[in-house]
């Protein structure tokens, strides 16, 4: 096998870090390469599952002997503490590799360390190689923790002209079932779905992930949320079912805030205990408006069908604007075709004062 | 010069066509290419205003005896009688080209006829190269000339939640500067612009083309169309000023539909009469639900500014769709990105029934 540069070792490691998504919580995904001294890859890794190995020691076992004197290629700082597994510094450390490059550091006070642990093992630690991509790729995780609460992604659905239901109030279905699909997708790689108790009134949905190929359920589960302040949801409602986890967050539960509903920040320290790093808000419009007044939203994801209806329920409201220079402004990061809709990503921009 | 072979020559023309799009109505638009004997551009020409050379006889005249056992590649049928000018089938015949190629037929009665003239003069004629193309340049004029009234294109402009205005009417501006020169470049290809009086009486709008990059007043003005039942519109409103030509279509003078209003399909006949082939429905609201309830909407342009509101006037309002199964379906054509909006292209698919 050909010998490969460090920075393409890390393009393959961030690939590989994706591949955790949505299994690795409260863990970050994390990949790793690593070359022998002569630069071949003679091991690859990724963080799979929290409490499975780290994406080190998968690659370092794969090597084994031939690790020593290499250079391991990783996209996180190597943990430096014992929690489910021992510190991968140390294990870095023993296979004794001459170098270890990483993308970004580790933000969290109790795994960070690694690099000052390798160091002073006198081993050669590069940092930043391909940072941007490795942080997008762990984008979630890394706002999570450097910040203390969940990274929010609202998604919602509406037509061209922003309905989310006709006038009668059917909605089955606006978007495609490639769109449907594609929010399944989407799903998989979040820890917590959240609705407001009103979406549940008018929909009773499971919100469970579904494997795309034959609808059968997903392993994994994302815990289900309802923000519903009075406890409001029917004890028959699916949302309840065993297919994954439910937790009615209630105000007396959580808190309530100015308004007397569900305290919103308190609601996402509490998914953040619950080890919570990435959430996916799927409505109804007036939760998603109380979010994005409150600024807690960080990523948009609107799947716009190609109709019109000209009547019935807006996708969004009472998001806290009442005139247009008070707009809350998004910056659209990508436009997919998904079947006959249109998927647009957006990030909100940083307000200003 | 290398010579260019027909399919290629006939590309051309059709780009040259779409130089006219705009200032050709009543008229298509069409372009014209002339090969000499060993296929080297000896001509090109396109028709640009209505009164002036057609597209052949601009490019026989830059040809000259050039043109002789040579082939005349053109996007519309050349036309066989005599209006403002006379007919292109003699002129072909008199500078004795050997061959003629159209990619689309006449739909005119008055004026086809041109094939059968060449053929008649032993001339050998070829129909149907790249005709989808060249149709796709002329839909307008096309569509119109078949049916006997305009090609409608509905403009909107909303946030990705499908409002067009703040709670408090505030609008200026929801699009972008660069989405705003967009619309004037799409006014400058049409004949007529079209707005409900309710925008007038909202918004006071001049609705003329400006030069983009100056702007000044464009020298060709679509006709400015107030649709005005009662006659509302206020004396001293910008629409009526001396920029461009305008007509307040009251029902009185157009004839009331079944609700009262203007009766849209006996507007689009009077404006067909008027010649105008291509029209831009800016709304409002209202206006455009009576336009697609119809089924009178050809082409929609939608620019979506990456903002969200959360309340105010909807984009669309009174579709004649109550529930989701009569959702009007659209097949998205094109989406371009036009500073930070979306510029999203979409035609009305046919419905059943
Ligand atoms: N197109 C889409 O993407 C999409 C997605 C989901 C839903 N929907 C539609 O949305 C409709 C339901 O909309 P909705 O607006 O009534 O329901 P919702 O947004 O799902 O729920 C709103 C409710 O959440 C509760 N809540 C608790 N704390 C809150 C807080 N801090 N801020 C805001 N709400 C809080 C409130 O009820 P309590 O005061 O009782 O707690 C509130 O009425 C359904 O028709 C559904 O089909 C559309
Ligand atoms: N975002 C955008 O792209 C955009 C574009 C334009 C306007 N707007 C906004 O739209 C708002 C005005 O909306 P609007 O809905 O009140 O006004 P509109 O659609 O411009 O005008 C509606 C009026 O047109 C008249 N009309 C006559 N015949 C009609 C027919 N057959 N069908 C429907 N209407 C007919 C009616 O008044 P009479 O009965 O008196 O004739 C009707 O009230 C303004 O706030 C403006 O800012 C937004």
């Amino acid at each position: 096998m050909a010998s490969v540069s460090v920075d393409e070792a890390m393009r393959r490691a961030i690939e590989l870090a994706a591949r955790g998504l949505g299994t690795t919580s409260p863990n970050p995904v994390v990949g790793c390469v690593l070359l022998d001294a002569d630069g071949e890859v003679v091991g690859e890794g990724f963080h799979a599952y929290a409490g499975g190995p780290h994406a080190e020691i998968v690659a370092l076992a794969q090597a084994g002997h031939r690790a020593k004197g290499g250079t391991a290629v990783v996209t996180l700082e190597p943990c430096d503490h014992t929690g489910r597994t021992g510190p991968c510094s140390d294990a870095l450390v023993q296979a004794q590799v001459a170098r270890v490059v990483i993308a970004v550091p580790d933000p969290t006070p109790v795994a960070a360390g690694g690099a000052a642990t390798l160091r002073a093992a006198g081993i050669r630690v590069d940092l930043g190689v391909r940072a941007t991509e490795a942080e997008n790729g762990n984008v979630a995780w890394l706002t999570a923790m450097r910040r203390g609460w969940p990274y929010v992604i609202w998604k919602y659905a509406a037509t061209l002209d922003g309905r989310s239901a006709a006038a009668d109030g059917t909605s089955m279905w606006i978007t495609s079932e490639a769109a449907r699909m594609d929010v399944h997708a989407l799903r998989a790689t979040v820890d917590a779905v959240i609705v407001g108790v009103g979406t549940v009134l008018a929909d009773d949905p499971r919100l469970t992930v579904r494997n795309l190929r034959d609808g059968s359920l997903a392993i994994r589960q994302p815990l289900r949320v309802v923000v519903d302040s009075a406890g409001r949801t029917p004890l028959d409602a699916q949302i309840r079912d065993a297919a994954a986890r439910t937790w009615i967050a209630t105000a007396a539960e959580v808190g309530a805030g100015p308004d007397g509903g569900v305290d919103l920040p308190a609601l996402l320290a509490a998914l953040h205990a619950k080890g919570v790093r990435a959430v996916l808000l799927e409505g109804g419009p007036k939760l998603a408006g109380a979010f994005l007044a409150a600024g807690l939203v960080d990523r948009v994801v609107g799947y716009l069908a190609p109709r019109l209806l000209g009547a019935g329920p807006a996708a969004l409201v009472d998001a806290g604007v009442t005139t247009i220079a008070e707009a809350i402004d998004l910056e659209i990061t990508d436009v997919t075709q998904i079947g006959p809709d249109l998927r647009i990503t957006a990030l909100p921009r940083k307000r200003e004062g």
